[in-house]
């Protein structure tokens, strides 16, 4: 049962006229259902009620058409019909006894209205901002009477929050969102009583607060979103100006890479000490974030007064019952965040989030899925996995939890494939829990076993005879330069010298030299292995068909961090460019627009762009189950990265379905 | 009435079992509404058949949840649900005698499946390929039993189609899906009988024609949609294996930035040769687009033999009415499009489409809008309308037409506002449209006054006495750097020279030297200008802080046209990098990811950031009626840029919205 060192983490807190039954919060995160999908969403967020989270927030939820993040699906408040969607959700999470709760949200120049086709709120009129979209689309400067328009929709809305189910309800005042611009003396220019002095730009979040407690009454805890930065004394006395009125402060920083920084970049409770600040200003209990997923450190930040309550986004995706488990005992049992941002990245794309980790995420509502129940197998049957890797690992603990005969058969002598591999580079350390975790279900499993530097052929196969054989052989990077710039292998000249990615990831030593790195991967991968071509001494140049290094990293928040690593190690980006064909000491290379070809200096190119899935294994096996030979399983599956390469996220949901899906 | 020269178009046509009544045909085009809001994309094509559309079809739909473009709101076919949604449209379309077409779309690895999760298919196991996306995402290989299940799922689809009320039914060959795919000797390395020689290539495409044909029945016609390019003879000979099997022929060209060109770089009809070719191939009706608006053109090519019937796609979005107003002689009515590629972007974007052309595309469920009918005042009131562009022109007719008395005021001698200044830069010149349609509007309402050359200052407004005063006085490029980048101006120091935008839209003489250009506008405009400058002499570095340049254009499919043209042209182009301060003779630029500063030589320095809204008249009047003076309107209105500047398109909308919704 639970360690009574995080007993602290148990205590109810009274916020306002509610309680919340503990000290686990989902701080507002975005999901990529909203409004779109509510079911999915009420689903989801009652999930994290199930697993113990004392408060489960919903997403930036607008409260007017004015504030249209489209096409982001973000929760909204505008009408009836929205007061029932959102009862979905708060439903769900009543129905576990937790708080729900919703973040009212002023849109302003950061968003564009692409839907609503409004034209954006802002203090002065400046192009859309919106993460280096550019939309053609510039803000409308507020008045006096679009101010007192505004806390008139706040208060409409809160009303609604009430009337939807809500026990807590915000006023958003932070993200750059226009009380944001108001707060900031750089962007509010106003001559006004909104304007100058701290006490004029504070004003308007003091008003909405004010009209906000008016619509809640004693209904509902009034909470305030508001970022504190230690360089700025600015914000804690903004802060301080405010500190008494709501009942709870969700502080946070205004520098997103940090509060949502990649675990390649920040690591746990890195806002602490700028928390801990604003706390000493206030007497109402405080909730943060900082991708918690030890309980001592949550332990420890609630005991030592930096917070009051452990605020959590990405943790709670990967775990949806991290505070079920703390309080249970079954600490190794926690799913930690790894801190890869894939949840993020697809919210920005405007589909529903998934997690690594947590291969469940999303699926709550339209498949049933759960995060930690399964259905018992009635059968006593021999399942065979092959290979190891995320996919393999995830079968496997989900088949042996099941209730099947498992084995699991690895090449190698190290378990978790790509993911020991990767997680070996620079930054990507904690990318191994996806590995350790699942390992550590598996042994506990008695009825799962496991077998390394067992490299099984087609007759070891059949020798088993399995019921039912998963082929998770994974893929391999290629150098031919196909991919998705080039449809044709490149050029190799004599004297060409190649470099694999997997070489560096097998851990080889590397030649020395100058290394071409031609990136038409996008993702981490290609920054990855430039620093550690970089860290062992390598001279590198990425070259890249994108207009920026590691461009898929604008979806996971990481683009910017990444480029300036990239540049402060001294790695030579080229941007635009294709890779054309390898000569001794030289590279072709291609501008994108135009074909015009350049050659560069090179000792070394390392062409990043495809995985060739390992399925000769699947093909083999495929061929004896169609002619029906002795020991052939019922059944035969290829899963993960020897499919279709893709994330680690993927390989992990590829596994859980089949997994799940058996029978 | 109907000139004789267009009977051509007006004589019906059999397509199968089914005849269309006439030569209009509106092809199957992205709405960004889809299966995510069937009632507005019903509003919407059933506003099209009531314009007199003989065939309206639906965007690319799905036939599984395996070809899945999330977060772009395809259309879908995938269950019951789906029929009864897209029955709507069926229905809307088939109460104005019009039939309705569905293009059943099979994805590949150009889609990344972000939404079901599912690998995506592929005949190699490619990254997914789509726009620049660089989704980490591969598709996995199909194999011979995926190949028998796509073939079952589109007959199951085709047959939902039927029950959905569709009369066409497509098998969707091109555009880089799986189809195109098998059919590239690139693309497809297989060696079994859907591999090597095109008979082999072309097989999947055959087995499709023939199980939607048996799926169909003699309840719809069977339609393929197909690529074809001149410099190429493979397409031509595909399209002679399969020329007389499907009952109709949507031919395209391969290569979108043709196919949907904008008018920068594509002019109507442009892909009349390569089609022509195919039409000599086949017994069957051909429909081809060529973003056709002038119905001369289009007897031309239906008389001439080039094809059957008028596909269009962006022509229906900038006026669905377009073949009633032929029919009926109107052609000076007919609202053409300029090829802005608006609609485009804003599907690319997952919302709904707009059109600058017609700002009631995509509101006419929403809003209930609609391109023709208007409600008629019931008052006897005068507007008064101060600025003649595009949002002042627009509400002027729209006002007009419904019945109010209406003085439009310009400033200058010149009508049309930023659109007669932009037109006249390179490429421009058929935006000019916007100006010239409304023109021709009001030039027929003899209720609406325009007066050239009348600068009105307060005083005058007020001795009008106009009811209602709609303040359209649009928007500045400024010069201080501010922007999307920028919270602050940028530097200048002693004999610094900056030079306008504003300048050369004005027309006035360009001076002489080296021009950078600071684009963190991102559209169109810095390529016009860099063009223009370019044209006038002047040697051009633009510099801008996003990857590439004129990076929006990648929403309306300009990107690489605009870039190619630049380099050709012998712009300099650089990257990822923003503007610090300007000097006698230099510009200091920064990186984006570091700050690190450089200097570049420039005698001439133009930042392009944000414009200004001209509203210090409104500011004024606004004053005026607050304080109640004589003569001061009972309402008052800025419309366009002058309340936030924004696209062409914007401020259209901003001036119909206005107009309608006086009352």
């Amino acid at each position: 049962m639970r360690d009574p060192r995080y007993d602290v983490l148990f205590e109810p807190i009274q916020l306002g006229p509610v309680t919340a039954k503990n000290r686990f919060y989902q701080v507002p995160h975005c999901s990529g259902m909203g409004w779109l999908r509510p079911k999915m969403l009420a689903a989801m967020r009652g999930t994290k009620a199930e697993g113990g989270w004392g408060v489960v927030c919903t997403e930036y939820c607008s409260i007017h058409p004015n504030s249209d993040d489209g096409a982001y699906p973000y929760a909204r408040l505008w009408d009836d019909d929205d007061i029932r969607d959102n009862a979905l959700m708060t439903d769900a999470v009543h129905e576990h006894g937790a708080l729900a709760g919703a973040e009212l949200w002023i849109g302003g120049n950061s968003v564009a209205n692409l839907s609503t086709r409004l034209p954006p709120m802002g203090l002065t009129s400046l192009p859309n901002t919106a993460d280096d979209n550019y939309h053609p689309v510039q803000s409308r400067r507020v008045d006096k009477k679009d101010i007192r328009n505004i806390l008139t929709w706040q208060a409409d809305a809160a009303k609604r929050a009430v009337q939807a189910g809500f026990d807590i309800v915000y006023v958003y005042a932070t993200h750059g969102y226009l009380l944001a611009e108001f707060l900031n003396p750089i962007t509010n220019q106003r001559t006004d009583e909104y304007g100058g002095s701290l006490e004029n730009r504070v004003r308007i979040v003091r008003e909405l607060l004010d009209v906000t407690r008016d619509a809640v009454g004693d209904k509902a805890a009034l909470a305030c979103r508001f970022s504190v930065d230690l360089a700025s004394n600015e914000g804690y006395d903004a802060f301080g100006l405010l500190a008494d009125i709501p009942d709870l402060w969700d502080v946070t920083v205004p520098d997103y890479g940090i509060e949502m920084g990649a675990s390649r970049f920040v690591k746990e409770a890195e806002l602490q000490d700028s928390v801990a600040k604003a706390k000493s200003l206030t007497t109402k209990p405080v909730v943060a974030v900082g991708r918690f997923t030890s309980p001592d450190t949550m332990a420890r930040v609630v005991r030592d007064g930096t917070q009051d309550m452990i605020g959590a986004a990405r943790p709670s995706i990967a775990d949806p019952f991290l505070p079920k488990k703390i309080e249970e005992g079954r600490i190794e049992d926690i799913r930690e965040c790894i801190g890869c941002n894939v949840c993020y990245a697809h919210d920005t794309l405007g589909v529903p989030i998934r997690c690594t980790q947590n291969p469940t995420m999303g699926e709550e509502h339209r498949k049933g899925w759960h995060p930690e129940a399964l259905s018992r197998t009635t059968k006593s049957e021999k399942v065979l996995i092959v290979g190891a890797g995320p996919a393999g690992l995830e079968a496997a603990q989900i088949l042996g939890k099941r209730g099947y005969e498992v084995m699991l058969a690895e090449a190698t002598r190290d378990l978790g494939g790509r993911v020991t591999r990767e997680s070996r580079l620079p930054g990507l350390s904690e990318w191994a829990r996806v590995r350790d975790w699942r390992i550590g279900q598996i042994e506990k499993l008695t009825n799962v076993e496991v077998f390394r530097e067992s490299r099984l052929g087609v007759d070891d196969i059949l020798a088993v005879g399995a019921d039912h054989v998963f082929v998770a052989t994974g893929a391999d990077w290629t150098v031919d330069g196909l991919g998705r710039r080039r449809d044709t292998a490149i050029g190799v000249g004599n004297g060409a010298k190649i470099l694999s990615a997997d070489h560096i990831l097998a851990g080889d030593e590397t030649p020395s030299g100058h290394v071409v790195l031609f990136d038409d991967d996008h993702y981490y991968m290609g920054s990855v292995l430039a620093l550690a071509l970089r860290s062992r001494g390598n001279t590198v140049t990425l070259v890249t068909p994108a207009g920026r290094a590691g461009a898929w990293g604008k979806y996971s928040n990481e683009e910017y961090t990444v480029t300036r690593k990239l540049i402060e190690s001294d790695v030579r980006i080229v941007t635009n460019r294709s890779l054309e064909r390898v000569d001794a000491g030289s590279a072709t290379i291609s501008c994108i627009f135009t074909g015009r070809e350049t050659t560069i200096e090179a000792d070394w190119v390392l062409p990043l762009t495809r995985r060739e899935p390992d399925d000769t294994l699947f093909h083999s096996l495929r061929k004896v189950c169609d002619d029906g030979r002795d020991g052939a399983p019922k059944s035969l599956k290829r899963i993960g990265d020897c499919e279709a390469p893709g994330m680690i996220a993927s390989a992990v949901y590829s596994g859980y379905k089949a997994a799940v899906e058996l029978d």
